[in-house]
């Protein structure tokens, strides 16, 4: 399991990855996290989930420099790709990644989960998150601290 | 009629821009575009188009270094905006921005259109563009030449 950059050899592969059914409400399929991605490119760096040559899901990194915080958007595991640990593996690889602080110098990382979203909840919380506080009807912000790598 | 770059406070107004029933088949949407334009973001400039305050329309100019050409990508207008003159306006803008050479300093600018994009093609030509002879079973090239602003 690695992470790598979406570039000219692989985002056809992004754009070409599932959501599963159901997932559509809760996050914004790779397409839409990379139109956004253009417009903060200086602050965020989009990746493709591998499994040996395989990409099997899509993750974006983004640095709030007003919040001074890494955050994470839009991680999705294909919907054939589900299931086997996937999700798990590609975050400790995102951890990972930010802990190196390619942007910003903070420590605090944060993402919001959509409240009907048990299974991405319970995935977070084992990793260390827990809610912030912050939340509206829809999501509910969760946060954690890492160390410098 | 001006261009304005796609950036923070205008790329939602790009996500909510409509193709016209039909014309999915012929253009990408600018959500599609923008995250090319992630993958290209050092070659390439989209902007929305405007009228007055009103995004009406969306298109991408990109410079293909192997090729020395600018290239237009995905121009749209509104499914609402339509048969106002518009797409002939704006594509006299996108002109004016090639001509200052944004990128590398080659004069010659080309598209591709959809051989069943009578409407469009039409267009073009009316601003000096003509077949190459390159064509594949959908997708016609179309070329013209441009003196520096």
């Amino acid at each position: 399991m690695e992470l790598r950059e979406i570039g000219e050899d692989n985002f056809l592969d992004a754009f070409n990855l599932k959501l599963a059914p159901g997932q559509e409400r809760f996050v914004s399929h790779p397409v839409r996290s990379l139109a956004q991605a253009y417009v903060y490119r200086d602050q965020c760096r989009p990746f493709g989930i591998y499994v040996k040559d395989r990409m099997v899901g899509y993750v974006m990194v983004i640095y709030d420099y007003d919040a001074q915080e890494y955050d994470i958007w839009h991680m999705m595991i294909d919907e054939k790709e589900q299931g086997k640990g996937y999700g798990s593996e590609a975050f400790d690889r995102v951890i990972e990644f930010i802990r190196t602080k390619p942007f910003g110098d903070s420590g605090r990382v944060a993402l919001t989960c959509n409240r009907d979203n048990s299974a991405a909840m319970k995935l977070y919380e084992s990793k260390g998150f827990s809610a912030s506080g912050n939340e509206d009807s829809e999501e509910i912000e969760m946060v954690m601290t890492v160390d410098q790598a």
